[in-house]
């Protein structure tokens, strides 16, 4: 089983950005943390990240071959119709997930556009939003 | 380790329900479910279920004998300000948990009055929702 | 055939509300009036009145022995999405009334959460939105 | 006694119109059904259509001769503030009636425009709204 | 000069409408004023009345004859963007009357959709509006 | 006869404000016509203009001394809502007038906090909105 | 093949109106364009203009006849769910169309209420958009 | 002379709850200020805290054997509508308290639905909110 | 201890305004139960009004020689930011007041641009919202 | 005449995409029917497809050694204000198509940002839209 | 070179105010600053302050003598459209500026009613908003 | 000292776009007037420009060798939240320019998304703005 996470718009400056937020710990950590559960939990995966949008659409356009796809999109979630389309027209499942509760921050990000396409999201659980993810993929995949 | 399950109103009728969007399990499987997930995964679990708004706030007010609660308020979900509060003020990790993707749904369900106080939300997971907050809950208090 | 009629908070009080907006009959002579209409139209009939919400989805969810129900929500029907479930995973016919004409008073009474899941809506015909209600669901039926 | 029963626009067309809405049955059916229960109920009925909305307004003008009118607006129901007016303006009860339940469709069709300034409305039980609403402005004129 | 006066939806109605917003003056006592108003101005006048929006389009492109139009168009100043092109369309001054004072009742009486391409409005004045509009294009014609 | 014309800020400004919206002519001009007005129809009349929201109030509560208000409140009619209270408190009859046709500028001037509780409303007829509202006041007064 | 063209309310004065939005040519040249392209195309064109809503829905109730309708409802566009309910009656397909760039005037004029139950819309192309329209239908009708 | 005191829902848990926005004293503290102040001022007082919308409307329909209420319903004052019938439906002065400025707080803290029906409300003040609001009754009573 | 009292526009007519919504009493009468109810209590007080929003600024800059401060803004609660932001600016305690219950009158009167920064609001209690007011300061003041 | 066709995020998955909605054909015969209609009607085409906003900007900006351009924006015609600040620059025709009706799906797609800076917009002919806009763009070039 | 600083309602208050936004500098200070700088930089300038709107009307209305004007208009600029008349009407340039970024603090001050009619805005920059804004009117008089 | 200036979509066109709006000079003439600025004001400036929103986040990503970033993100201003968010994490003072008054144009260009988070904004002053806020940057990192 093969994963594809792919980080949207200034999450690699995880660590840099506002810490009250997103606490200390850096992108690198991050990353870590996934591939470290990925041994454990004995599936591959492949971590991306860019701050262009049509990048994140090209990558999703391409993730057949994954079993699914976790997606943190950014301040992308927020108003980007066209990363929707691409979750859309995935085959796969995809899983959104945010390391901070958006519902308890600026008013623009209570709204996802892209949850309506997507398979679930889990939210505001710092980096176990990703791990989480990776597992209930895990889980759908499994047929569980 | 032990922890609190509260069902709000109408899951008691899941498998009665719109099998589109619930599918055709019932209730009882789905208590099986965190039940049998609770032994492998080595922690206690309480389930409780109400129709009743003022039940739910107590139960909530009881909780500090948990280590914390999972839940789906149903309905109340996206008009209890009362339940929000009784969130609020508790002491342990809160979770708030939806079977279906509630986002693709009517509008009035887009909107959670009680996510800016939870700790973090899982939504349109299946009954995965529910074994998924409980390993949250499980990995924050082991200070994962 | 048999029809649960629920009334919702406050209607206990018929005849001591405001009198202008829904005259000086009192609850007793409204029950009095659907069950001797009951008895002329040859069915049975049950009447019940709660103040609280979980009470009315507690006997909507206990409605299969019935034909079908005559709701009057009261104040309820403008805001419990969590009766709007309970009429959704009814299985029999359910017919929200009203006495007076709710597109005539304060603004928050011109919507309905609870109509779009119901099977018609009787309103601003006094007394007889009740009896109305139940000629309806008896002419469904009875395959009228 | 004796009722006006005026149809609005494109309902002519029942029976031709959207049939998982409406059904199969046809505007003369609908016609029979009405006259059929005026008969058997005893009072005299005339029944209109226009897709103009000054004949509607010019038909209500004239209502003085009848006991009551039953109004199926059809899509001025949303907007037509000028119906609206000639229904305040008139002498005898106006109850307003809806074939389907107007309100799980389209977001435009939940407002009327015209319920404010009627005696009441019934929606969504098919055909029989129509004869449901003559029984109810019978037994108004009758005083029951 | 000649001046065409178009009274829109109702207005026929005139002392049989609600007598406290409208008074107790008959539509024909409205007309006798404004003639007798035309006669000592020493200007022609043509009234006409219709509940048809088309007619009342019909009117207005028809309406270079005159040296200006006094429109009172009733329910129709809400929401007819029809007749508000066929205003724009008109090359002679169109002064917008209403007898009772719109912006003190219902809210939908509150925008006018035709103020924007009218000469001007007179609101509120009783049958005033009408002669002081008349007065008004008198004077705009003869350059005041 | 005696008619106070109240104008509030930037009035004064006539004639160098954008002459596009509101003529060549100046405010010295525009008090020239009413008084000739108020000569040739045999009314006395004293006209005020002020900046200061207050000194307009002042003035309202000082009226009982006329026999009518005529008022352009400028910019104040969009948001006042002191001046309306002061209007509503006053005893003799208050016009409001413009001499632009303000439904045809910036969407702020198209609502006016002040209509609902003045007698009615000239709008658009230039400096001919001052003298149409005397003549209505002094038809009001003289029971006309 | 056979097409009804149907224009609404105000464009007979195709050439007098607004001549910075619609241009100088009149409506008889438009007529002239869309004939003359019919003929080169080989089908039939019939052309109807009213002022009445009802008078179109009348039309439309009766274009089985055609293999296609082309509508300008004009002004109607904006509000006419009635002429939008026969529009989804209509069994052969219906392309609206607009003259000029509705998208960039007044607000009013930005939301079509027809849109969602036409076939298709084609917009701002001067009398093209009538000319493509017809191209269309008769591409649909012979499977293109 | 007798007042009923009502709390709502989590108020039980004052001194519990943000203390930011609460304060430190407990809800016992709040009770015994209550009643040394009813001692005091020589009325009779009894307190009641239900976390039951449906309790609080039984004990507003029961009330009439008091000389008035003071509510505080916490975070029902922001929807429910079913106690602000029961308010209207109360014969004895009602008055809506609050302990923090609720509208410095969250957005949906700022709107009451009980207030348009309740005799006056005192926001902000502390446990004085209570004490002034018992006070005021006292004097209502008193005819003061 | 010593109080400022400030009344904005209009509440100097009090008594002549609308008898229905304000009682019948001056506005001399309500400075007289102010200055007995400060004499009984032991305060001393100062009452001051103005109908210019410059004014009530300047007052509340200049009240830091007083103990606390008593508002009714009148109308300008309603937009007056720049009385909001001397507000913010006062040192000592500020208490809104309304005589009527602002929340069942017109609509713009249900928000108070002003609560947000004062200490608290007390509304609908007649005369008695001013001395509860004062009450307040006194028992904050000394600390009660 | 040379065309520049730019289709924007997504359309490259044409016929993988929802089906329902876009039917079965790939974007590949897209590009095929726009060559072969170029080639019968006698003109040059360029196709390009990209899915980053800046490179629909940057191809647009590069625009004027084209005709005109036919552009479908994908998801980017509801938010990118960019793209449309570039057609505002361009030089030549730009006429906005869309596939599918996009006025009976999702809300967010019922609002082009793009179209009151287009020539004219063809929506929900299926290919069609692409070939009539060229033409449409054939015919202003040449004068029609 | 003149130019005229006026600073509306608070500003008065500087260094008084709520320090975290404003900063700990007071308004003699702010004062000093410009007049350093109009030293500097070789122009003379008058600065004025006041609470009255009517007062900041009228020192626009006479500005004519100087080559522009920096305006702080405190909390006016989010309501007075009055001074946004009075700008309009002013012949030399006007440039808005605000000590604090405004965007970041309340929703209210979010929005300017002045913006659109002055010649630009400066926000954010401390007291240094000011200096930079006669910097810019110095350019623009000298024709940088 | 060094500045870093970046230019977001469209700017690369100044001179070519609307002219009324932006004037006849070059983005060239825009680039030497920085450039000549700085040289005379003794600071280090680079200038960059994209049309891609993430190659500006990267630029803002890597501002950190820079004393302070001068921003025009040209229509990106309206609903980029992903340049907010690199705003947000960026160390050094970011100002917002823009060349036009934003505030007197088009609806979606009053509302800046990333106001909030920059330091300060100047707009409307032509290219002005630019070369002002780079003195503000180098005031403020001067210290003055």
């Amino acid at each position: 089983m093969k994963i594809l996470v792919i980080n949207g718009p200034n999450l690699n400056k995880l660590g840099h950005r506002d810490q009250q937020v997103y606490g200390t710990k850096s992108f690198e950590q991050l990353l870590e943390k996934i591939h470290s559960f990925a041994d454990v939990n004995d599936f591959e995966v492949v971590c991306k990240q860019s701050n262009y949008e049509g990048q994140i659409i090209d990558w999703l356009q391409e993730s057949e071959i994954f079993d699914g796809v976790v997606l943190n999109a950014g301040a992308f979630t927020h108003y980007s119709y066209a990363i929707r389309d691409a979750i859309a027209d995935t085959q796969v499942p995809v899983i959104e997930v945010h390391i901070s509760n958006v519902h308890n921050r600026e008013g623009f990000r209570h709204q996802s556009v892209l949850a309506p396409v997507t398979n679930g999201q889990i939210t505001g659980l710092g980096f176990q939003s990703y791990t989480l993810a990776c597992l209930a993929i895990k889980n759908i995949v499994e047929g569980d």
